[in-house]
């Protein structure tokens, strides 16, 4: 069986968590407590030298790291990732958006205010992701204001990958009011059939 | 013919500059002044709302943002993107690193040291993004110590990706003389085919 290297209030593993289950996979869940350290552990470098969850593991011992390649591999061949290069693209352009100008300033942002003491480095930091978490949240409300979802109009891993962070974005201090097509494609994600909430394992 | 927007300077914008030169494909350079705002147009805003290059646009009308969105979708079909699922997976793998856990500290390093007063806020931070790109750097060596490329043993996308911000990482104070393997593999990218430096058109 699939085993996947996780910790519950992972966005990024939500999202290998929420495919696995939309596509029927059964997996084993190994809980990687990465507040104490235990991605950084000698035994867990040994996996995933990058020392991060999600880290999938098949059972003939292959890894992959990065939710985003992890979900990727997982839905090639599925409704979940056209096959049609260019909408593949757009697949991948969105993935790489949330990881770069999304991820980084709305799951960091989330991380800091739920699980750390800030201070005033951290403070002064945390307003420019604000400030840049907030630039993310309009690309997508501009996109959304036309689109049902991110690519085709149809659920693929590119709206997994953005619902993930987005969608707990408030506990970060986002106002989501102010993007109403965000609202309103978040309660579409969750209409999607096998849908569960982030901390579900 | 294809229109590149893009910045010279730029390693995102010169991954998609060597693909489109090593596969042989013609294309319109149209220069984007970043440091005076010219991703920041309301004209350049209509093309690409997350008001980035590089941006590839199409005959069509068509457009793709991000560097790594875009350099897959060129290299499909070719030596440079394989096509076996698990090989694409470890491309995409590390394709998400690079711009993950590399270049928002190796690049930005770079572009802070090159371009702006640095204020005490980001002294202390590009202290941290020194540390997380030597990280960074570390997990490179550790794969290539045991491999020519990063996937495969075959030059990729994933190669052109790690590539454009690696080799010109001591612009920015990292040592790379620390790093054997990332050196011999820089050597190796510059061998191949069509290869062209950073600042070429």
């Amino acid at each position: 069986m699939l085993k996947l290297y996780d910790f519950l209030d992972s966005g990024n593993g939500y999202k290998v968590r929420l495919t696995l289950t939309q596509l029927g996979i059964p997996y084993e869940l190994v809980e990687v407590d990465i507040l104490t350290g235990g991605s950084r552990t000698p035994e867990f470098l040994a996996k995933n030298p990058n020392g991060r969850i999600p880290l999938l593991e098949f059972e003939d011992g292959r890894r992959l790291a990065e939710s985003n390649a992890i979900i990727c591999y997982l839905a090639e061949g599925t409704p979940l990732l056209p096959a049609d290069p260019w909408l593949r693209a757009q697949v991948l352009q969105w993935m790489f958006f949330e990881q770069y100008s999304h991820e980084p300033n709305i799951a960091t942002a989330r991380f800091w205010v739920k699980h750390l003491q800030l201070d005033d480095l951290r403070r002064r930091m945390l307003e420019d992701k604000m400030k840049a978490g907030n630039a993310a949240l309009g690309v997508m409300q501009r996109h959304l204001a036309g689109h049902a979802f991110f690519v085709d109009d149809r659920y693929s891993v590119a709206d997994i990958a953005l619902f993930a962070y987005t969608h707990v974005a408030g506990e970060a201090g986002f106002d989501l009011a102010a993007y109403p097509a965000v609202q309103t494609w978040i309660a579409r994600v969750r209409e999607q059939s096998g849908h569960k909430p982030i901390t579900a394992r």
